[in-house]
């Protein structure tokens, strides 16, 4: 299949782009290097280190023979998205071009503005773009568990069947998302679902849980192929920065209790939840939800994986519990249903020792990167202005009540 | 109180405003004057002859001794929202200032991105300058009916108890809006719920119905005074465009079979409901809604009533079946709960002959400014590019199918 990943130079989209094209379908990466202009703004570097987007591709052609066309471009221009759809003609496009941060969301007003007009007015040109040169592209978006909350019931796919004072309907599930951020993937849900209902468009809609891992088969080939690594507090996801604290030996910081329950995924998963998709693409008009994640652990439960896994290399790993910088549940009920994917043939990557023996080692082989005044909390969601400058590090202990 | 009118020069805004001076409140109307811009750019205009709204506020002046203070400004402005806020000091804030047509936002993408950026930009910025300057000053904000499509089963006040595989929750009632206008409104209810956890501000959204009339007793005191009345098929509502047909003795035109159902009210209503959650301010941190409007009709039933009500007045009223030019249900299940205004003291002005009788008799008044070409629909939801220049009317009935 032709398949066009936007924002596929970033931490998923890279993974997805390189898998896609190993297994022989025809990629074109569309990204306008943002995400590593925040690196720059929040003054944080990825563990590992990642070569330009150029070099990367040029290595993947050296080593495999296969192409990957790159785009270059902002999809908040709609000149540049539709020249893009009409050049490339892709079958399936998979959106992954959005700011995925809930605290950079979080940081200020203008943080949480461009968050949401970045992510919906990029979402929007590109379901325009579709509609006028593309209606039959299957659209594969990136949306998040966290569009959901923590409700009291079990989560669904997408949809709920409710009966209602002796009446039934099928409807969208409701969303508590919790943050800025979350929010924006919310407002695009809202608004594909109406574009498929009135254009006859067919999306799918990836509610992914926290991606955690950076190896696949293919960044593995060179090291010049290697994937984004974050363990900031801003983009950093909460196991990896755990691996990363574990090979530094400093101490896993939980926030409150540690009992937020959430839907993790291996990037393996990621990338073949991915195609998966695409192979299997949504009927005209449907807009589909597929809730893709492999398996529910509440922070304090990977504390204490990564501190088994660190103590079985040598390590004594200490587990502090942080004022939460966040307004959300620290005990709740979770139980979300993940089994669509799993029926189009996903076989998951379970979370296991030995895949974090594999992260720690990534972490220890990359130990003189890591500067551990990122690892705390200085985006608060109660402030309405975080002065968010890494340039200039706390402390560590000097955490805001 | 002191209560800040956003898009106080607007229809229900204007109409707000004075009723409020009238009651006691220290009122302030804050406004960019863009509703009048999308006239021109439209090429239509209000049946009844508006006055600026620098002569507005002066007549109220003479006429009532009570002055109503005017900020001239964008609410995609923060710093003039900021300014204002800090300035004016209000106990309430009433929010219209938002693009409230829903084809104006379905004309093209550029129509489509405007509507969500203003509207959800605005409420943005209204939010981040209220958390800083004010976090104790009640939020009202105007979102509408439309939010929540037409469900097969009851709908309830912006809340819904779910129970499901014997567990219960109460959660935000499921949306299904049908517009990318009425999407605008789902994503700033989102935003303002998730503002008032985090940060404890109060919210009342007031999810409004269809609004009809245009007399009420403050603009009844100076003909200075006197309302916008739209009938065009962009901005005009749908009961105010069939009175006008009806005096020009043009047929109605009825989208479809007609058997759209929604809820209606009187602008009557509109300005007591808004002073009725006023005087009864949510709490801090609370979110609650309620569902504005007193009575619903079907489409088909607003043409019989208006026929009827013609026919008294001695015209003979027509009615015309055109293809819809939306994407909706023409025959549904609707049933929507309306009980909390009612408790906090409303007393509705149900849809009458006598107010029929006056709404035509403001048509047959200004019957020499009617452009009948504006009543036709010219924009139509499954197009991604409608070309909408009232400049060049189309000639009666060349409707696209």
């Amino acid at each position: 299949m032709k398949i066009a990943v936007l924002g596929g130079d970033g931490y998923c989209g890279w993974a997805t782009a390189l898998y896609l094209s190993s297994r022989g379908h025809s990629v074109a990466i569309v990204d306008n290097f943002v995400r590593r202009l925040w690196d720059h703004e929040l003054g944080v570097e990825t563990l590992t280190p990642i070569r330009p987007l150029s070099e990367r591709v040029r290595v993947w052609e050296e080593l495999t023979g296969r192409t990957m066309e790159v785009f270059s471009g902002d999809v908040m221009d709609y000149d540049f998205v539709a020249s893009t759809i009409q050049t490339f003609r892709p079958d399936a496009v998979i959106h992954f071009a959005e700011q995925r941060s809930a605290p950079y969301s979080m940081i200020d007003r203008k943080h949480a503005v461009f968050t949401q007009m970045n992510n919906v007015v990029g979402t929007l040109n590109l379901l325009f773009a579709l509609r006028e040169f593309s209606p039959d592209c299957h659209l594969v978006k990136l949306g998040t568990m966290g569009e959901y909350g923590t409700p009291n019931i079990d989560i669904e796919e997408g949809y709920i069947t409710i009966e209602h004072n002796g009446r039934k309907d099928t409807l969208p599930y409701p969303k508590q998302p919790g943050s800025f951020y979350h929010l924006s993937k919310v407002h695009d849900s809202h608004n594909i679902m109406f574009a498929c209902k009135i254009w006859g468009l067919r999306a799918t809609d990836l509610n992914q849980g926290v991606v955690y891992g950076t190896i696949t088969d293919e960044t593995e080939m060179d090291e010049r192929l290697v994937n984004r690594f974050d363990y900031d507090e801003v983009f950093g996801t909460v196991l990896n920065r755990f691996c990363v604290q574990a090979a530094l030996g400093h101490p896993l910081t939980v926030y409150g209790r540690g009992g937020q329950t959430r839907g993790f995924l291996d990037i393996r998963d990621t990338v073949r939840c991915v195609e998966l998709s695409c192979l299997h693409p949504a009927a005209p008009g449907e807009c589909r939800v597929f809730n893709q994640f492999t398996e529910q652990f509440s922070v304090l439960d990977l504390a204490h994986m990564v501190q088994a896994a660190g103590k079985k290399l040598g390590m004594t790993v200490k587990i502090d519990h942080l004022p939460s910088p966040r307004v959300e549940a620290q005990e709740h009920y979770y139980n979300a249903r993940h089994s669509k994917l799993v029926d189009l043939g996903l076989t998951p990557h379970l979370l296991s020792d030995s895949l974090l023996d594999s992260l720690i080692a990534v972490a220890v082989k990359y130990r003189e990167r890591i500067d551990s005044s990122v690892f705390l909390p200085q985006v608060f969601w109660r402030e309405s202005r975080n002065v968010r400058t890494r340039q200039t590090p706390v402390a560590a202990g000097a955490v805001r009540p």
